[in-house]
C-alpha cells in the first residue's frame, strides 16, 4: 500500500485572503474570505465527546486531521465524487466552496458498533453483510437523531432525489475508504459524511461532499489486534489521543506530523 | 355518521376449542385451539405505559377494545386489507388465523405527537402536510427503536417487499380510520399497526393485519376541544381511563358497553 503523498502545494494564482470569523464549531473555525464563493476553514485542536460534555485539546489534532481529510478529499474527487475541497491552503487550512449543508448527516457502517450496537443490541464488532447507510438529522440540540427517509422528505430536510445521491456517494466513498485503510491494516468499521449544495457560480444543483473525513468521525481498528485508532480513544479513555493520531498520520503518510 | 353495528355473531359450523394459553402480554391472552391454524384471543384488562413501567386493571377495557378492534377490523377486512380475525368468540375473545409476526410495528402519524414530537421537536399537534409511516423494531427490551428500511432489510426484520406492503396497508387503513373516526367527530392523530405472515394452509406469501386496532395504540383527540380520548389518558393521569373508554364505546356503538 502507497500512503498518500505528502500533499503537493498547488497554487492558485491568487489565493483569497482569510477575512471575518463567520462560526465556531467544536474542532473548526470557518471564515469568509475574499472571494465570496469560498470559505477558509481552520481544524484547531479541539476534541469533544457526547455532544460537547467531554472537552479537551489535543496538540497537533487539528494539523493531522486537517491534512488527513486533505488527502482523502483528493482521493474522493479523482475517484468522481464532487467535494467542497479547492485547496489545502495551510498546514491545518482548507479553502472550500460555499455551500448550504443538508441538514441530513450520513453514517456507513461496515462493522457494527456505537449507536447502532446501542440501538438495536447488535454486538460491538459484528461484520454487517453489506454496508448499511444511516441517516441523522443534523441537531445538536437532539442528539443527532436517527431518521427515516420519509421523515428527511416529509419535514423538508432533503429532497428524495439527495438522499438517493448521499446514499450512493457514501457507498462510493466506503469502497475506496475501505480499499485506502486496508491498505495500511486499518479496518474501517464506520464513518459518517456531510453534504452541501453548492450556491457558487454556475454549480447550482450541485452537491459536493463537505465537512471533514477524519478519525474524529471514523472508527478504524487495526487489523489483529482490534485497537482503536479514532476517536473512541477519548470518548473511552483509552489512551492518550494525540499518541494515537500522530500514529495513524505516520502511518497515512509514511513520514512524522512534524512542522 | 352511522356508528359501527353490534357485531352480528357469526357462529361458524364447529367453532374450535379454547386450549392451552401459549402466551401471556400486556393487555391480551393467547390461547392455542382444537384447529391448528387458528389461535384464541382473549383481550384482558390489564393496562400498561411506559414498556410496563405503570400498570393497572381498568374494568371493562378488554371487551372494549375487543369489541371497537373487532368491528374496526371487519371494516378493513372489507376494504381489502387482509386481517387475522375470524371471528368476534366472545364479548372478549377473538378466534384468529395463526401467523408469525412480523417484528417491525407499524406507525401512520396525521398529527406530530409522542416519540415523534420528542425525537425531532415538532410540536405536539402539528399537522403533518402528509400522513408519516414509521417503522420500530418490536422489542421490548429496546423499548421498540425507530428503524429504517434499511435496517430492516439488512437484519433480516422484513423483505423488501414485505416492507412495501406494510406501508401501503397502513396508509390504507389510514384513509378509512381517518374517514370513520372523522364522522364521530374524532381526529385520528396516530395509530399503530402490526403484520403477521400467514403460516395456515393455502395462505403462504400472504401478510395478515394482525394484533389490534383500539384506543390502546390509537391516539384519538375530540374535535374542538382536542380531549384526548385513548391511552394517553392513562399515561399522562389525565382522567379515569375506564370512564373515556366507556364513552368511545358509546359513540362507536351508539349504545352502553354493558353485558
Amino acid at each position: 500500500m502507497i500512503p498518500l503523498a505528502a500533499r503537493p502545494e498547488v497554487a492558485m494564482s491568487t489565493p483569497p485572503e482569510r477575512t471575518e470569523l463567520l462560526y465556531t464549531g467544536k474542532a473548526k473555525q470557518v471564515f469568509a474570505t475574499t472571494d465570496p464563493d469560498l470559505l477558509w476553514i481552520h481544524f484547531t485542536d479541539g476534541a469533544t465527546a457526547f455532544n460537547g460534555v467531554k472537552r479537551a485539546t489535543i496538540t497537533d489534532k487539528g494539523r493531522i486531521n486537517a491534512q488527513i481529510s486533505a488527502g482523502l478529499f483528493e482521493r474522493v474527487e479523482a475517484a468522481g465524487v464532487a467535494t467542497h475541497l479547492v485547496q489545502a491552503i495551510g498546514p491545518a487550512d482548507h479553502l472550500v466552496h460555499r455551500l448550504e449543508i443538508i441538514p441530513v448527516e450520513v453514517v456507513v457502517r461496515n462493522i457494527a458498533a456505537g449507536s447502532l450496537s446501542k440501538r438495536l443490541a447488535i454486538p460491538e464488532g459484528t461484520a454487517l453483510p453489506r454496508p448499511l447507510v444511516e441517516f441523522f438529522y443534523k441537531s445538536d440540540e437532539l442528539n443527532d437523531p436517527l431518521i427515516t427517509d420519509d421523515q428527511a422528505l416529509l419535514f423538508g430536510w432533503a429532497r428524495a432525489w439527495e438522499l438517493a445521491y448521499l446514499r450512493d456517494a457514501a457507498l462510493r466513498v466506503n469502497d475506496l475508504l475501505c480499499g485506502f485503510w486496508d491498505g495500511l491494516d486499518i479496518t474501517l468499521v464506520d464513518f459518517k459524511l456531510e453534504f452541501g449544495r453548492a450556491l457558487g457560480r454556475g454549480r447550482g444543483g450541485q452537491i459536493l461532499l463537505a465537512d471533514e473525513i477524519t478519525p474524529d468521525g471514523s472508527r478504524l481498528w487495526e487489523k489483529g489486534t482490534l485497537r482503536k485508532l479514532d476517536k473512541d480513544v477519548f470518548r473511552r479513555d483509552l489512551g492518550d489521543l494525540g499518541d494515537t493520531y500522530r500514529e495513524l498520520f505516520e502511518r497515512v503518510f509514511g513520514e512524522a506530523a512534524g512542522r
